[in-house]
């Protein structure tokens, strides 16, 4: 990388180390950051220090939120006695989009995974269950439909069915527009048992 | 993007106006970044900052660089008097990497694009002529093999002509590797009337 410029390198560098970026991209980013107009560049930089530094855990639900609650936990209007488990952030999103939940959420920020070495201490478990001392008629869970996201939602219906709490399970299926042809074989399985009747 | 926090959106919108880079990708990057180490984060703003601030022309060959002269022109081994032409920062460093040229270089930053309104006084033409008053023995035109790089080729080569400075372009072809088969019919008919003696 020494046919730049110091300044170039680092920063094509910087790029670099993001997931996802190559050399090649991340060349590309850092020509296009030194075209860009300073004021830009400057607010670039602030949103990247500003983040990292005020974005922390809703102490309610722990989703990555820049306040002491999150927008959802202080909404009044919102049914605190339903709780989506999600397994980050991005999948809360996900659910906000479509609009129709109205209930508040709860981030694990992960999901078992014995392979990868990650317990149920290693994700917001524990702060689930004490939230479930208080007035909690359901618990939804949404974590993904993978080996680690099912492993997560087996492991939490166990953990609080005893404590008397409806659980549930997010529906797994066909995908609406998806063509069957291409859907695998688990998928259509499980859309088979989850059938309702007409 | 109102489902995530404030500064995440802030993030995610500065990633996301990047060139070749979707909302998604900015959605994953910036949650890459809020996990990142706060060093890190802090190195790549500075990064960013100081790589537009003290980036600039240099002032021989009007490449990228973060001092007066570049290396390159600051380097009393290279050979000054032959003078490569290339379209930007990045095609001389796809140079550079060979090792095989001892040259110098001149970046226009462009080509002249009758298309996109680029004419011969948009890029850093009059400068390389101005050079053309030193000591200059060839120079090579290593524009890009595109319908705006032959169109600058050319232009300069009429240009510099007149001056008495030997003028060559760099040879088109067949790439090494190549598989014919998948060769455009312009490339091969070049490759044929470019054909070398054994």
């Amino acid at each position: 990388m020494e046919y730049y410029s110091k300044q170039i390198s680092k920063l094509i560098e910087s790029f670099a180390s993001l997931p996802g970026i190559g050399t090649k991209t991340a060349t590309r980013l850092a020509f296009h950051v030194i075209h860009m107009p300073k004021e830009e560049v400057d607010t670039f930089a602030n949103n990247l220090t500003s983040a990292r530094e005020n974005v922390k855990f809703c102490k309610e639900c722990y989703t990555l939120t820049d306040s002491e609650l999150c927008p959802i936990c202080a909404d009044a209007n919102r049914d605190h006695s339903t709780i989506m488990v999600v397994e980050n952030t991005k999948d809360l999103a996900a659910y906000e989009k479509t609009g129709k939940y109205t209930g508040v959420y709860h981030v694990l920020h992960g999901a078992i995974s014995p392979m990868l070495g990650i317990g149920p201490e290693d994700i917001k478990l524990k702060e689930l269950i004490k939230r479930l001392e208080g007035d909690i008629k359901e618990v939804i869970i949404a974590t993904n439909s993978s080996l680690e996201g099912e492993t997560t939602a087996m492991y939490i219906s166990k953990l609080i069915k005893p404590i008397g709490v409806k659980v549930s399970r997010i529906a797994s299926g066909v995908p609406v527009g998806g063509d069957l042809e291409y859907i695998d074989e688990v998928t259509l399985m499980r859309a088979l048992e989850g059938r309702t009747e007409l």
